[in-house]
C-alpha cells in the first residue's frame, strides 16, 4: 500500500521501519531532517510537507506528542488535508483526548479525509518488535482497508467502536497502568518499612489474585532499582491529565486515577520526570525516614 | 499429625475438612455446636474448649474474624495456652494487624507456645479446593514442622520472614486487590460514560500491560453484573482498615489504599456491605446520571 508517515520519534521511527519491512511504499515527513534520514536509508521517500506525503498516499499514519501537533499536521498550512485525495485514511496513533480525536475526525471528514484514532500500548520495545497493542476507533470499513498496516506494526489489533473509542480504551489503559504502578510501589514501600523483604512479598503475591503484569514486570524493576525508561513519568502524567480532563468534562469521578496523577506530578517536583514511572517508588521512599531504622 | 482446629466458619470448615482428608487426626472446638457437627461427621473429635483441643494436639490452627477473637481463643480462660504442652505450634490463619500478630506471638512464647502468622488468600473457593495461597511469618523451624498441614490446605505456601511477616504480605495483597478492583470499576464506568462498550475495552486491555487477574476475573463479573460474594465488601474494608492503621503507626503513606478504603466505606453507606467488592462499580454508577444519556 502507498502509506505516509508523519512523526518519526521514539515510537514512530521503528513503526515506520516495520511498514517498510512489510513491503509498503512509505513516504515520510518530519520537522527535523536527521529524523528522516534513517528512514530514507531504509527505502522511504522524503517529502517536503505533510501535504506532499498525503498526495502520494492512500493512508497516512501520524504519531506525535499531543492534540495541537496532530491538528497542525492534519489541518494546518500544507497539512495532510491540503494534499489528500478524497477517501484518504488518516490513522492517528498519538495518545490524545477522546474529545479532541472526535473533533478532529469531524473537521477532517469535511475535507474528505477519514480519520481513525488508533493509540497504542507496548512502548518503544513493542514498536521495535512490531508487537504493539492497537486500539482503534472510527469508521469500521476504513479500519478494514488499512488493517494490513496495523498488522505490520502490532500484534493485538482491536476495533473498539466509533470515533474516539480507541482513545477511550487507551485512557482506561493509562488509568490501570498508572494506578497499578503507584499501588505496587506503595505496597513494596510498606513492606520494607514493616521490616519485611519486599521481594518475598512480591514473589508470593504473583501466585495469587493480586497478580498483574505490573507486579511481574514493574515491581521487579523497582526491586532491582532499575528506573531507566521505558516510559517516562512525565509522559504518564500527560496521559493521566488527558483522562482526568475528559472525566471532568463528562462529570465522571476517577478517584484512584486522580491520586496516582498527583504522585506522578510529585515525581516532576522531585526531579524524576525523565525516569520511568516505576521511580514513583522514590516518592514514597523520600516521604519517610530511613526504612533500615524501622523494624 | 494430631492437629487442632478452632474457627469453623466459611473458610475454616473446608480447611479443617482438607486436613481430615489428608489423614490428620483433627480435634475441633467452636462456639456454635452446629458448626462442629459436620466436622464430627467427617471424623473429627469435638472438644469442650480451646484448651482441650490444645491438650490433644501438636499444632492448632485458628481462623477467626479479628485480633480480639484470636487473643480470646489463645490466651483467654480455657484458651489454647492453658491446654498446650510445651512446644505446641499455634498457626493463626486469620487476617489481623501485623503488630497484633507480633504481640500475641510474644505473649504466647512466654507460655511455651510457638505462634506462626499464616493468613491466606484465595477465598472460600480456594479453601474448598485446598488451593489457598498461604503467607507465613514466625519461627522457621516451626514452619518446617507444620508444613504438611499447610500442604493439605494450600497450593502456594511461602515463608516470608519473622513474626508478623505473613500478615504484612497479606496486607500488601489486600492493598493491591482493593485498589485493583476499585480502579477497574472506575475505568469500566468511565468507558461506559464515554459511550464505549466496557467489554471491548476490557478485552483489548487483557492483551497488554494493564492486564491483571482482577481485570480477567473481577471485571468480567462486573460486566455480567454478578455481585454475589465471593469476598464481601465489608470484609475487604476491615482488611484495608488494618493496613491503614498499621501504616499510620509506621508513619508510612498509602494514598491509593486510602482512596480505595473510602470507596468500600461508601459501599457500606449504600447498603452494599454484604455484596462482593466488585459491587464498588455501583458506587461509581450511583454518583453519575444515566450513562445511556451520555455520548
Amino acid at each position: 500500500m502507498n502509506v505516509g508517515f508523519v512523526g518519526l520519534g521514539l515510537m514512530g521511527r521503528p513503526m515506520a521501519l516495520n511498514l517498510l519491512k512489510a513491503g509498503h511504499a512509505v513516504s515520510v515527513w518530519a520537522r527535523r531532517v536527521d529524523s528522516v534520514q534513517p528512514l530514507v536509508d531504509a527505502g522511504a521517500t522524503a517529502c517536503a510537507s505533510p501535504a506532499a506525503v498525503a498526495s502520494r498516499s492512500e493512508a497516512v499514519v501520524t504519531i506525535v506528542a499531543d492534540a495541537p501537533d496532530v491538528e497542525q499536521i492534519a489541518l494546518g498550512a500544507d497539512g495532510i488535508a491540503d494534499g489528500a485525495a478524497p477517501g484518504l485514511v488518516m490513522i492517528d496513533m498519538s495518545t490524545i483526548a477522546p474529545a479532541a480525536a472526535k473533533a478532529l475526525s469531524s473537521r477532517l471528514a469535511e475535507r474528505g479525509v477519514t480519520m481513525l484514532d488508533a493509540p497504542v500500548s507496548g512502548g518503544e520495545a513493542g514498536a521495535i518488535a512490531g508487537s504493539l497493542t492497537i486500539m482503534v476507533g472510527g469508521d469500521e470499513a476504513a479500519f478494514g482497508r488499512v488493517r494490513p498496516l496495523f498488522e505490520a506494526m502490532g500484534r493485538s489489533i482491536t476495533y473498539i467502536g466509533a470515533s474516539g473509542a480507541g482513545q477511550v480504551a487507551k485512557a482506561c489503559n493509562q488509568v490501570l497502568t498508572g494506578v497499578g504502578i503507584a499501588s505496587v510501589a506503595e505496597a513494596m514501600n510498606f513492606a520494607r518499612h514493616s521490616g519485611v523483604d519486599p521481594a518475598a512479598v512480591r514473589e508470593v503475591l504473583t501466585g495469587g489474585l493480586a497478580n498483574s503484569r505490573i507486579l511481574e514486570n514493574h515491581a521487579a524493576r523497582m526491586l532491582a532499582r532499575n528506573f531507566a525508561p521505558g516510559f517516562k513519568s512525565w509522559m504518564h502524567l500527560k496521559d493521566m491529565r488527558i483522562v482526568l480532563d475528559e472525566a471532568h468534562r463528562l462529570n465522571v469521578a476517577l478517584p484512584s486515577a486522580a491520586v496516582a496523577a498527583q504522585l506522578y506530578a510529585a515525581m516532576g517536583g522531585a526531579g524524576l520526570a525523565e525516569e520511568d514511572s516505576v521511580a514513583v517508588l522514590k516518592v514514597f521512599e523520600r516521604m519517610g525516614g530511613n526504612p533500615e531504622d524501622i523494624t
